[in-house]
């Protein structure tokens, strides 16, 4: 059995260094399996040798009775980190992994990881208080964070608009260190609902909850924006992007008539602008938390565009390329994660939630290489945050995504035209692939959808995820697995 | 915890019953978890509460890391019986459990299962021998048949067309007891992959393969078509569709000029033509194997069909309602499986091929009516064989997909047309639900996709599902679990 560890662990590095090479994009991009990190449990899952000859495409070695009964470990962890794939699931990682990894290869991290299963996204109706069998990324978002169906645009409130507590708020009652990590702008719903609770989701600044979520607004007694709720909410760590929001001003309350901006410096945040800026940073606590923010909007995304179009049967395969507009002044997922998680670790443990938003944009913009992209951001974070959990061995790393979109990896034929198509040519085994985004007639305009999405784990209390479970199961198992006293304020 | 068993086991059969009562069409249908069953493992995963407020969503009533634990039995099984659905993926699952079970409720076999999982799809090209990213069944069913990856068509033959034996033509040699079981025509790809090695699919009969695989002809040398493979290959118990090919003749050998209905008689076999007949047999061996043939073709959909259509937004949402085509003379996928277990049982074991073929053939077909009929008819069997498993203790049940397809649960939008909508109105929620087919700008002319699928288990050896595996990797497992000598003939 060494001698098969040391087998994969050879063949997931040379994979994934051939992958770096072939494409050239990723740079310093973690390749998550080694000798040593592979010893601990054998879950490379690269198919093993010549996937054209008998045996050769399987990813098990050998029978994994021992070795998933070895994974499931006690009940108990100091840290967790939930890593969030914005509308990634079984689709996204497929064509992610078939362009970059190549179909037989593993995505790092993510495939390392070796408890899975699948849980439940749907939201409910505002009005009838049914299912709502499609979420949107607040009402899914809220699920997990506060344990608590609500409708499609809820940001920490339940179907009637009353504030659930989250997983972030009661970490930090508890005196656990916090951190809230994304590619999008901070008062996007995923990150917003760890830390805010109002009843639209676009009411990210005072002018936004005037308008939209008047009972939210400060002047009427509320708890304010997204934004001035995030700063009150006091995550040690905070990372992304959504600057533009911080040059509102307060439309009440002790900071009324200053800038958001403003406010985070007299609250004792440390701003930083930069990747550099951050990785300057050498402490982040409830004296000096750090609230990195390192664009006016989203993060650019790491790849350039490729948009999908109706024709495209008829269009060359392309070659995804590096997105210009993405520099070393913007910190990667990667090195975000990797910083907040060594800003974080302490004696009393923390939560961190990370998450790729732009797998979600660029799917909604039929956009095959900016969802790829986002993908190897994605992996690239979770192989960070394994790294760690392997040494601690007192950490949970949960990864999913928030609900299921559009793209389909599929055959094109010619006789058939498809709604959006693009053709790609992989990165690994430099062989067209063709992806369909079929949710809109007008390409770039496409929907979530509403299939049960993959969950998937490694540490104390990680076998929570397997079989079927519900998008409001995490909140639970994450506080329980954490100890924390969920009524403590 | 006695006491949530018992809560989650009264609900789950409350669940059950209320779908029961609102479609009236499943009948008999299976409900898959009762008190006595559930005491087994807690797996019964439908909410546990009221969805509308905290916690109630949730489908884990505590930690699982014990449940997990205790799901993960000894290597070794005496039986296994493999469960198909063709075409049935995340999205599949989804839309059939929030249609029939509600969104909050379990799909009776299917949710139970404790161990899940997920499997990599992706076939070869024959000319270039590279991934082809979207498989089709007659290659992904050669995947877990034979543990090699092959071209799309491809049944039983590797890269090169070159016959690889298979898990029922192996389980035979060892002495074990044999099934196939369909509810498409016997010489369709999923159940052909266990019995038969041709060039190419459409090789049913004498005359197809004449035609198309002349390399497998008879009068050429070769093993024959699929149907005389399929008699050759003597499976104890055989039942599915397909009877128009056995009008054939034998082009050459020792049944040259004689039909393969008069072949399959001087060979043996009983066959029986109806429901009726099919219950009344009592015995399946090596001596007087059972062929049960429903249908000239596919066997007929249980529910009738309502096709997608562009303007679906515009249309009332309807309800599924039984196929009048569907009569008592046909049976059922839970009873032809019920049956085949029955008489398959015996002190050396079997292993059971099960599929619900038509799951595919309806999406193929934008009928989400079809398609959730026929997931009814998967969640059925999959009951049927769980029962069995629970009291037998040494079974391994498997219940899988052999490739994504084009279905997506849906919110649709009057401004933004989707390709092809259609709108049901649930039977346990009694809300609309949107369904898109959009892999075609032909409603009707639906595509696979090339998405992992899911893959869950229970029993000996079911830890081998969990994290991420290939299609080639069931074949492996599954002979290893059974104690089968792979060279045996």
């Amino acid at each position: 059995m060494a001698q098969n560890l040391e087998k994969k662990a050879r063949r997931a590095g040379a994979l994934a260094a051939a992958a770096l090479g072939l494409t050239g994009v990723l740079g310093a991009c973690s390749v998550g399996v080694d000798g040593d990190k592979a010893a601990d449990v054998d879950i490379s899952r690269a198919a093993t040798g010549d996937i054209t000859v008998h045996g050769g495409a399987r990813r098990l070695a050998e029978d994994q009775t021992q070795a998933i009964a070895d994974s499931i470990q006690k009940s108990g962890a100091k840290n967790v980190i939930l890593i969030i794939g914005d509308g990634t699931a079984n689709q996204e990682l497929t064509l992610a992994r078939n362009y970059q990894w190549g179909a037989a290869g593993a995505i790092p991290g993510i495939d390392e990881l070796p408890l899975s299963g699948d849980y439940t996204t749907y939201s409910l109706n505002r009005d009838t208080h049914k299912p709502d069998y499609t979420t949107d990324s607040a009402a899914s978002g809220t699920a997990w964070s506060t344990g608590t169906k609500t409708y499609n645009g809820a940001v920490g409130v339940d179907v009637n608009g009353v504030p659930q507590r989250t997983i972030l708020e009661i970490a930090r009652a508890n005196g656990l260190r916090t951190g809230d990590v994304t590619t999008t702008e901070l008062q996007d719903a995923t990150p917003a609902v760890q830390v805010a609770h109002v009843t639209q989701r676009k009411c990210y600044g005072p002018k936004e909850t005037t308008e939209k979520c008047p009972e939210n607004a400060l002047e009427n007694g509320g708890a304010g924006s997204i934004t001035e709720q995030l700063l009150a909410a006091r995550p040690d760590v905070t990372f992304g992007g959504g600057w533009a929001t911080f040059a509102q001003t307060a439309t009440a309350g002790r900071y009324q008539g200053k800038t958001l901006e403003a406010q985070a410096k007299e609250r004792g945040y440390q701003i930083v602008r930069s990747a550099d800026e951050m990785h300057d940073v050498t402490v982040a606590d409830q004296d000096k938390p750090v609230l990195g923010v390192f664009a006016d909007g989203n993060l650019p995304r790491i790849w350039d565009k490729a948009t999908a179009v109706k024709d495209g049967i008829e269009q060359p395969p392309v070659r995804c390329a590096p997105n210009p507009a993405f520099t070393s002044a913007t910190p990667k997922l990667g090195d975000m994660t990797q910083k907040a998680i060594d800003l974080l670790k302490n004696d009393k443990g923390f939560f961190l939630q990370v998450e790729s938003g732009s797998v979600d944009k660029a799917n909604h913009d039929a956009d095959p290489c900016g969802q790829i992209g986002e993908t190897v951001q994605l992996s690239d974070a979770v192989s960070k945050a394994l790294d760690f959990a392997k040494k601690d061995k007192n950490t949970l790393v949960i990864v999913t995504g928030d609900h299921a979109h559009t793209s389909q990896v599929v055959e094109p034929h010619p006789e058939l035209p498809m709604p959006g198509l693009t053709r790609l040519l992989t990165g690994r085994d430099g062989d067209p692939i063709a992806v369909n985004y079929g949710t809109s007639l007008e390409p770039g305009e496409e929907q979530h959808t509403g299939g049960q999405v993959r969950i998937a784990a490694y540490g104390p209390g990680a076998a929570n995820v397997v079989g079927l479970s519900d998008q409001t199961d995490p909140f639970f198992y994450i506080t329980d697995q954490l100890g924390l006293d969920r009524t403590k304020r």
